[in-house]
């Protein structure tokens, strides 16, 4: 056996095209492209606003995951190479990684092995800067507001009640909570707040969800920064804050594009938590990929109960997208997981922790139905699957009546899709997707319908804090946004404990969080970490240049 | 009488040339060129280390300033396009603006009227993300100091003497004194610390300093964070730091090409404050331009005093820059506030009050040929100023023994410089140049030199605190450091109403911070700001983009 190579080496090893070349395989005019040295480019929407969005667009979406990942991204990548090479104009539309993270455990996240997206040091450090555009603008704001403040407060804001938080892309856990404002009358006004990580924060939300720079500016406008001492909503607009967020995000708004290692165009652009937010690359860059391509590959993050439930009732409900199709990524560690395996034995053939967990991916399928959408399943093998556990696959996808495909895409890139990618063609179909819920019935009905429908549970309860908010949320005419659930994504109940495919539970929302520049209500029914820490030995430590420039340490 | 247009109307007005002629024009390799969309790129150092730095440097630099300033990026602008317009190959090589300012008072900061680098909005917003790699580079420090502290602190750092400050490029009062890490044992250790702002951070005084991406690893490798319990000093490098935070300033290192509006290039790159750091743009870009310009003009924060100085001490010594020629700046508004015109007078002719401010700019001649160069007098005219007052200044040259000559750049460009243009090349002389003091003499010889020497005064009195900061200085074999002087801008004492030329007086030093990255001591002689804050009515409030993306708002 040869050497394990990185990620990065792998990476590192390949022959990017000139982006140039690739935006002119995709059929994107030369005008439109805005490059960013020879191999990341973004594409100016003003240029191509006119050309229809044709593309069908395939969820990638997954199973209850192991605290490992089933490898999303990766599948997806490796089977758009595939299209690619069967002849379809594939193309890829992902998120953008965060760096927090990079430099924490992961250290890198665009695909894996052979089915990467690359520059990926430059992906996974800074890219084209639209995380530190939604950092800067985001701390612009919390900066004008404490001004407004110190200032002489003529909109009467109450310090206490002020929800914006600034942000910073970095494995912070010390930012969590802090006071600001501190060192007497000439340095502000002392106040209790936090940072999240920008992935967090409700710009990057925005931008997931804007159409236009005018749609920009108008979420931005409609941020609600915090309260009034008599409990009135204050919004950014109010401020007059919206312009001056928008020019910091004028260029974050176009959609980056990248390549596969097969040589595959990507839009690589947002990345909004699939938990504080909808969870998916923006809008924009989805509508842009359906401008030049035929078939769309994107992703949701966490299972399909969170990331592709809020895919399609969120993006695909405000851009108007059909989804023609839908890939759930499965491994058969995560069913043995989710069948009660330890996670420690996981490589260990298993088949009745299999056949216990198998409801799992089950009941994903059965849920993306519900929304008119037919998936084929994508079981993305690993080295310690056996072929009596891989036969058992197979026979309980003909017996529950799924298609499903083998995927070997991290070690043989798209030449391992290439099956998936045949299922996937074959289970195309068009104009029968639609939205689970009718946010025109409230919060509660919302909430209630996903709760019963995808959650499967019997009941759904508010805590004092949530019926509070309800109530807030009708008084200020907010109750007819869409509503974005955080919860575990281990489970699909709010219990991480609870695996498999429990139902009958209770569902518990703690509280409600207005986000009125992104147009969603987001509901809490745990814990929700919006800024993560570092662990013991942090990525960064094995992070190193040369004197050349080559970055080495990434995985 | 035509409307006078802002500058952001000019630069809109103004067709720029594709970057690539640009960089062409100037000999740089196109193979060098790392291209930020058509008109902005990077260059990249490691395509180009060969070439001799064979181009002339002139220092432009100016006079005790009134509070709005003295015109000397647009002279230094108008002035190259006049040299290039006379078959100079003339390069810019100036410092980036700070975003944070242009949200406050500002609006923006690159050049002005007809003598600007463009295109101004992106060069004040974003740019090529240098700032922003700096700041994710200082936090992603600060949160693996705390990390390490939270996880068992093996380094036995003390939380309570940590000196590593986070950044952000916002004016944000409510940032400079704050505490972090509250919230329980699960969000670190609570923690009293501050933000600066970015310009602020000793990371960009690294990258104005850096010569290669090796010496840059060094540099932060040296930087330290703090102090143990037993107080012996801590670095990045033992938190092993380094190699993450040069991979995150790995593209920031390479100078950014933009051009003129006359079309001359420009190297516009690092933005060190004059007070906490050296003040000038990075040593590579002006080393860059010296690469493919004969006569490299570049600037120094505030008045000769305190960046001309530090370019000359700090940067021409570390860089081992011959400066060939220096122009200092003078409006006669200036030298009458510092004859004692009030502010809100200085537009009324005042020629008892310029016949005794001329003493200041007197002073500043005199100062830089202790240095070995002999500098240009460029009066830079105001729509105020008088047919006496510039027969003044005329005859005040002749008498004093100065070149001087007129320049109108901010309403002609470059055809307003084009008598400064020729005696600036009649002035040039190569070789004379040389630091005024020597750093092995110790942290209070070279204190005492410039003490002395520019600022005039008879003595240095050291508080109790700097008495204590220089033991430790020695105790740790750092006093061969040169040293930073932060003092303000507004007289040569550390006094800002002691207007004019004041001599005789005692220079304070309150404290002195070792900056063992950047390699210099700060010596503080006043409070320093290194977080401003917004005005009542921030420069934000005004800024706003349209539907095609065209930004309004900006001056």
């Amino acid at each position: 056996m040869t050497k394990q190579l990185s990620d990065v080496e792998i990476a590192q090893a390949h022959q990017l095209q000139p982006i140039t070349d690739i935006a002119r395989s995709a059929g994107i005019p030369d005008e439109a492209l805005i490059a960013y040295g020879t191999t990341k480019a973004k594409v100016d929407i003003t240029a191509i606003a006119d050309r229809p969005h044709t593309g069908k667009v395939v969820l990638v979406t997954g199973v209850s995951p192991t605290p490992a990942g089933e490898g999303k991204s990766t599948v997806l990548i490796g089977l758009t190479d595939a299209l690619a090479a069967a002849g379809h104009k594939a193309i890829v539309a992902l998120r953008e990684p965060s760096q927090g993270p990079v430099m924490g455990i992961k250290g890198g996240a665009a695909g894996g092995g052979y089915s990467q997206i690359v520059p990926m040091e430059d992906i996974n450090l800074h890219f084209t800067g639209d995380f530190h555009a939604i950092a800067a603008a985001t701390n612009t704001l919390a900066a004008l507001i404490d001004n407004h403040i110190h200032q002489g407060n003529a909109l009467n804001i109450d310090p206490r009640r002020v929800t914006w938080q600034r942000c910073v892309d970095v494995n912070d856990r010390a930012l969590r909570h802090v006071v600001t404002g501190l060192g007497g009358p000439t340095a502000g006004v002392p106040a209790e707040t936090g940072f999240t990580i920008t992935a967090a924060s409700e710009i990057m939300a925005i931008l997931g969800l804007a159409t236009s720079l005018k749609d920009l500016k108008e979420r931005l406008g409609n941020i609600t920064i915090g309260y009034t001492y008599d409990s009135q909503p204050v919004t950014a607009r109010q401020l007059e804050a919206e312009g001056a967020l928008t020019a910091l995000m004028r260029d974050a708004l176009n959609p980056n594009l990248v390549q596969t290692l097969g040589g595959t165009p990507a839009f690589v652009h947002g990345g909004p938590f699939a938990n504080i937010a909808h969870g998916c690359n923006t809008l924009l860059a989805t509508q842009t990929a359906q401008q030049f391509g035929d078939i769309v590959l994107t992703e949701a993050g966490f299972g399909a109960d969170l990331g592709g439930e809020k895919f399609l009732d969120i993006k695909a409900r405000f851009g108007g997208i059909d989804v023609a199709g839908a890939v759930v990524v499965v491994t058969i560690r995560s069913q043995k997981y989710n069948g009660g395996q330890a996670r420690e034995e996981l490589s260990t053939e298993n088949l009745d922790a299999l056949s216990a967990g198998i409801v799992n991916v089950e009941r994903h399928v059965e849920n993306l139905r519900k929304f008119g959408v037919e998936p084929v399943v994508a079981l993305n093998l690993f080295w310690s699957d056996t072929d009596a556990e891989r036969e058992f696959m197979r026979t309980w996808a003909k017996d529950f009546g799924v298609t499903l495909a083998e995927a070997d895409v991290w070690s043989k890139g798209g030449a391992g899709a290439t099956e998936l990618a045949h299922a996937l063609v074959e289970n195309l179909q068009e104009g029968a997707s639609h939205p689970l819920y009718d946010p025109e019935k409230g919060v509660e009905a919302s909430i209630e319908t996903i709760a019963r429908e995808i959650y499967r549970a019997e009941r759904v309860e508010y805590g004092p804090q949530a019926r509070k908010d309800l109530a807030y949320i009708k008084a200020n005419g907010w109750e007819n946004f869409p509503v974005v659930i955080s919860k575990t994504q281990y489970s699909f109940s709010d219990d991480p404990t609870a695996l498999g495919a429990p139902s009958g539970h209770t569902l518990h929302v703690r509280e409600l969080l207005p986000r009125t520049g992104a147009g969603f209500i987001v509901v809490l029914t745990g814990d929700v970490m919006t800024m993560p820490g570092l662990p013991k030995e942090p990525a960064a430590n094995r992070i190193n240049v040369a004197a050349d420039g080559t970055i080495s340490g990434l995985f």
